[in-house]
């Protein structure tokens, strides 16, 4: 398609996010009208060729297809509410970060508005990774727009649409952040706990940690496995085993490092041997972290 | 070298990992005695050839080799206490899980006794990955028994020496297992998360989670470095920005999912905020969990 055709997008919201969305849209040679609040972070966006619309009416109503990077869910309907009368006919593409609860109740509310249709967006990436071969955006909702605009939404990171429900793809974004953080904190851990011997940080990630947590993350989908069918059993290493008498968050104490990182986990097996479940595998935690209507085990 | 003439090795304590191990060592074509305080453990390794000690003093008069495999460091002084008399010139392989300390006071008692060499090794596996390509243990003391008996250890798991300080493989140890029950929350946490909305978890887990944590892992050097020499710039992604108000735990909490393991997490980054780091990157909140002696900034 040439330069030319291509669709022009508003982008409203330039924290460092939705900056880097419009700088990666104008680079692709589209059309990029762009709003904030603060009218001084459009600056840079001007000088690559944006065109910096004065209202949030004048932003909506510059292009077909909206693309929303504000600060919370809250600020989404601050800025759109006043001017809902101008979103018919028009696509938004949410990408605030939200909970799936407020994915779903800006859907319904944009589809009363009479938009041609709504996706909201979980971006998989941090501003610096964008474009790039690691960022990746979930998407879900209205699957007719994702289709027409896949191509627009594939310039910014790589699209995954994930269903209908226009909450799923907040959900799975979620998750995704929550075992990255998990993972985090067990990096922060490991390194504190070798750092406070003075081992080489580096060497010890590059080394042994990285190899180590790449085939531990092997066994993920035999987890999820046994987590879905709440099959606790088979690997021959106990969780009375695991779970011992003072736990990581004790021993990295006696070593003068903060333990309080290993506590929920240490805590969540010694709970689950107290109910009876020592000769489970460690997955066999995982009902006492699901929702107890999905309780399987126990 | 032919299988007569491979070294004699004693293996004390039969759990689980210490069968295994033995039940390898057999199978390389070792002479492999067992003991264990319940001799029915044996049984197994007994019709598989292994010659099954009566006594402690019988079991480490047998090899020039002897392994331990027993439940934590008190077990071990338990065992070995008695028959102290008997360990001179032979090599101690003490692959019990224990903390920096217990190795080095492990290592000054074997060689206040005359052994030839005392090595700790940490197993960074469970049983049943023994023998495998992904099973390997870290070693550390003395040099010289471990390259005596490198091909012996090569039989169990691949094996890797760290240093001559007889503690720093339990460090080593401790660190990669607290990396990996990190990482295990945050799988506990997405599962739960999109299991709460009946999301097929093995679909999640092997189509998004796992690439999407590969992709994470690989920023874990950089991570390194960033707390090496605590230098918290650079990625754009502020830990103000990702520190959100109700924090991952409240947000799990409203999915009526237990958010516990997010918490310390959640407050570690709000904690780094309101000392004034909130434009530093996420790993600045490494100064709260490193050693307070080796704290670098702030």
């Amino acid at each position: 398609m040439p330069t030319t055709e291509r669709t022009p997008v508003t982008v409203l919201g330039l924290g460092n996010m939705g900056a880097k969305l419009a700088h990666t849209l104008l680079k692709a040679g589209y059309p990029v009208t762009v709003w904030n609040r603060s009218p001084d972070k459009a600056g840079p966006l001007v000088a690559a060729g944006a065109h910096q619309a004065t209202t949030v009416e004048e932003a909506v109503t510059a292009s077909p297809l909206l693309i929303t990077c504000l600060l919370d869910h809250d600020s989404v309907h601050h800025v759109l509410d006043p001017v809902a009368g101008h979103l018919r006919g028009r696509t938004l593409v949410e990408l605030t970060t939200s909970a799936p609860e407020g994915a779903r109740e800006l859907s319904t509310w944009a589809e009363g508005h009479g938009v041609a249709g709504f996706l909201d967006g979980g971006i998989m990436a941090t501003p610096d990774m964008i474009p790039g071969p690691h960022a990746f955006i979930l998407y879900s909702g209205s699957e007719r727009s994702y289709r027409a605009y896949e191509s627009t939404l594939a310039a910014i990171a790589t699209p995954h649409f994930i269903g209908a429900d226009p909450g799923i793809a907040a959900l799975y974004d979620l998750a995704l952040l929550n075992g990255m953080y998990g993972m985090f904190g067990g990096l922060l851990q490991a390194l504190a706990l070798v750092d406070s011997e003075g081992v080489d940080l580096e060497e010890f990630a590059s080394e042994l940690l990285l190899p180590w947590m790449r085939g531990v993350i092997a066994s993920f989908p035999e987890s999820a496995r046994q987590a879905a069918h709440g099959d606790y059993g088979g690997t021959g290493s106990t969780l009375a085993m695991q779970a011992s008498a003072s736990g990581m968050a004790g021993v990295a104490e006696d070593l003068g490092v903060n333990g309080e990182l290993m506590r929920p986990i240490d805590e969540l097996m010694r709970r689950r041997v107290a109910d009876g479940h020592g000769d489970d595998d460690f997955m066999s935690v995982f009902e006492l972290v699901r929702h107890p209507d999905r309780r399987i085990a126990g």
